[in-house]
């Protein structure tokens, strides 16, 4: 027995799942992940046919999807890059077989039925559904740790969202933000969080050379980030724009703080929160995050100016999102559940 | 006798000369303009040297500066395409021979000494520097189009300002803005808006799969905005971000209403602005401008998103940093000068 | 009666479509172009709909293909910016309808049975398609401006084949090419050369920060290449990449001289040949073309490096796939066959 | 005592050496490198104040170099990431002080004078100069696995020649390339290879929306390629550009056989040469690599086409021009020197 832990991988032919099997194939405390697909007739053998920058290593068979052989093989977590609507329906059938999930899709985020209409979810079995929903643990590591680490399903969060909640969660808590004001976040972010799928806008040429906002006030994350910080949405307001870039978020947000500070006292704020955090980095005023920073890395970077007048405060919050907004953070997640260090495996 | 008017352009060697000098040399109200170089033994003979682009149609040679020269040759109308150091300098001395002229730099855009002092101007005749800072009219084309067509001294405005001060003028002009909560302008530009220097910011390595921002509170163009909105500093914050493309920009501007108001409303107010203004181009909610729908055209794009609550207004204000930002207002101002149709040379 | 002509534009909605209805609309020798799509109910009613770089002046409403409205119209050119199998279904009868036509598709290029055999035509009338075949004349305007002056079906050359044949045939014309020892064009294209479809291969994240050949020595383009100049499919080596950019060919090409000359000489030859061809730009050694020099014009740009050997010679040939390499050539031949300047309505 | 080797990196404020440094710190043979400067007073005192990437550990201090220092923290393996005039100057202090060095500039890898001089080296002491050229190694660890193993002077091979040699030396070693023909490496990298100094070429507007030839039959790196493969300078030609990516080698040279030859034929020289090589990865016609296969990999991708004719060969080998074109060869150059596996640290 190696003592180590058997997980799967549902959708690894995403730029997610992709990200996700290189970080659990290199994991310490791993065997070798099962790679899965839907079903045997569908999609490629292997995932380095998908991937061609994975060949030359013997191989990364893609296994259709069965409940008796993970069971066989031993598989305790199941992680699901799958879109929301797989996941929504595979989630219950993965419970019932016992299993650990962590499903980063939107499908298990929300525990608010206003939230969810804009997913439009269509359960066959909505009482499961609504006990799933009830039980899910949303992932945010450093927020919901201790109760991460007891679940048996993990909405791991999406990647504006991760952005935006761990750049206000320290100033919410603490009670200085002026929330009557209004709290403001400018996103933006790299074309691979549209998923793979070859559309119109993420065409090349509708890429380069340009950014355009989107989905404002009317973006799924939104739900997410008020629920986890307990605003209304009239506190929030939130402009995703896409970036010619392919990966990489960058959200600039705007408070007022209900008194007057010292850069030095907002840094602490910080600081403080996110004491012992490995995975967050503060930046000392007046540097700022930029999206290279933690650019394939697992880290959230976040920085700030406050004005002359101690109100103002301008976050810069930066994330991978493919990494701390989808892969990486699902990792630190399984980390948790498992009682292992956050930063295992993820160097 | 041509009619034509004869202008000349001093650093025609940077990015936004170039592009002026471009507009220029196609513009049927003038004649070929005078390309000029500070002195003669400093720089690239002809700018087809400096811009192989340019080659194959017989050359565009760059003469040293001489004002006796100038006037020989007919030459009424001044570009300055220069440091604002340079303008500080060149502009007294161009006005004292009788020239007009439309300066390019933020030498003369800021009237109160507040905002100046983040220039740090060191004028060799403080008096007439004083005099000519009165004189100077802000070439905002659509806003002071009358002091324009009597001024000897245009300044022309700054790129971010340019984007900033067309989507805010309706709405603070018609008193429904809600400055007490303040403004929020989260504004992102395009490399050539940092110039042609190479500096380890301007680094293509640097730049490529990047987004940052800068100069947060701190911006040049701030001052010019708050000036011609007749706002406070407090009232007004604005956060550049430097994009990975050679050109364009977009400002997401968040106010608040301070009543509640239709999209229909919200539209009408900024048509009634504009009507009859060639180079602006309101959008129909909820279709909004990107980066690319006004790049290589003197337009600005304006469009908006009003929350459900009916006072959460999100702007977006699209322009090309070197034309509508720089040269292409530049020659709309001259076109207001001598009394021409605002749109002559720039379609 | 204005004496302008009057033409229509079938296909408007894509890459090479836009690019060539903006010049017809300030071409100064033409009514507004009509433009056309190929019924009623599909599509969009107005080009600005699709492409909102083109909103605020109007409207570009898309008529739906009738050729008695064609005629009413009076129209007297067409030009074809369709895919291959729908030119090749248009054009007879267009023709038959008295019309001519400029077919920026590959359906008409080719004149040898064997290289037309790639694009697997399905003709319902093979007869007329033969004869149309045959009186098709390619439309390279700087080496067949008499046959393209009188013809009513011009086959504008393809985007590759116009970079590769401007830079090759003033060599081989002047019989200084080894042949023996075979040509090489390593050539590198922009997205918008492969379509406005969206695939995984026109995906932002599988363009960006990538560069990938593809097709070798099974390229449609070569077919063009070796007929127009005459050679053997073994004697050139003609391998397409794909560059992270929206748009600009460049092509790297080596040939063998088959006597020692000198690179004043080699220059020469082009000049010669070239000599009063308003699009082509001859760079003088060690000068090169690079993609920014001819983007969004109608040059091809020409340079080389001779060996000190006197014999290897490498051409760089850029051109704008979407202007010289496809609409801006396509006026070209519109001005040849009316009998306009070659350089009109293209400045 | 740790059993780790103790190294020291000199330029890790540099593309390459930031990657080197990255890998060591990761490697698990290795102590943590100390991380050396020129001199006390110049550049920065921390490599994460110039790679605020790199923030968050505790840290990276860089040291002044000091060869009593070095000795005395037990340092055995010297990595210079420096310009190669520093290095000419640094190598034989190294050498002197007993330390085994591994040179990442150009310093060192050209026996023949005639390809030296395109260098200029000025040296102090010509005499050990001259000696240690003689003894350094070359060290592309494919080809000279066992004289990299006893080197104490390792000459690390510039990013195109890594690309080019290992796509070529199969077929030359195995006699079957038609070298009178003549051999083309048509080259294409990302902008580090030129180097953190900012200047006009590596501004992002020069870069952007842009591909350029350069230095054709000029390039520094033409030397090692063919003093490598035994060639002549009339036999290869080599011509790089510079392609608007940050990082990646894709170089497609085409070569005839003097043998009719079949795909497979061809395939099995590959794989029988590169048999037992890790970091060479050959790819199964038609398939071919592309920047992004290897990108942030110590792969070198190799990939061909053979024309019907089985005589006409277009090779495609793609690197990451900062591992296996730098950083990754010189820590599998380590490996090699200190007797471990060549995979070890780079995966």
């Amino acid at each position: 027995m190696s003592g180590k832990l058997k997980t799967a991988v549902l959708g690894a032919t995403g730029y997610s799942g992709l990200e996700l099997t290189r970080i659990l194939l290199r994991h310490p405390r791993l065997e070798k992940p099962v790679l899965l697909k839907r079903s045997a007739d569908n999609g490629s053998a292997d995932l380095a046919d998908v991937f061609p920058a994975l060949s030359g290593n013997g191989g990364y068979p893609l296994h259709a999807l069965s409940w008796p052989a993970l069971k066989q093989q031993g598989v305790k977590l199941l992680f699901l890059a799958t879109p929301h609507e797989a996941s929504r329906t595979l989630v219950p059938e993965a419970i019932a077989h016992g299993l650990r999930v962590i499903d980063l899709s939107g499908a298990w985020r929300l525990k608010q039925e206003q939230h969810r209409v804009i997913y439009g979810f269509q359960d066959s079995d909505p009482q499961t559904a609504a006990q799933l929903t009830e039980r899910a643990v949303y992932g945010l590591s450093e927020l919901n740790a201790e109760s991460i680490a007891d679940a048996d399903l993990v909405a791991n969060p999406g990647c504006y969202a991760t952005s935006v909640i761990l750049a206000l969660a320290p100033l919410l808590k603490a009670g200085i933000v002026d929330r009557e004001r209004g709290i403001i976040s400018d996103s933006k972010s790299g074309v691979s969080g549209a998923g793979k799928e070859p559309t119109q806008k993420t065409h090349f040429v509708s890429v380069a050379d340009n950014l355009s906002a989107y989905a404002v006030f009317n973006h799924r994350h939104l739900g997410e980030i008020v629920e986890q910080l307990a605003l209304t949405q009239r506190e929030l307001t939130f402009t995703p724009h896409l970036l010619p870039i392919p990966r990489g978020i960058l959200s600039t947000i705007y408070v007022q703080l209900n008194r007057t500070m010292t850069p030095l006292e907002v840094e602490s704020c910080f600081r403080t929160f996110y004491n012992g955090k490995h995975w967050v980095r503060v930046f000392q005023t007046p540097k700022l995050p930029q999206v290279q920073f933690s650019l394939r890395t697992n880290y959230c970077d976040l920085g700030f100016c406050l004005a002359e007048d101690g109100r103002r405060l301008v976050l810069i919050s930066c994330i991978d999102n493919l990494l701390k907004g989808a892969a990486g953070q699902a990792v630190q997640n399984m980390n948790l559940m498992f009682g292992w260090g956050e930063e295992e495996g993820l160097q």
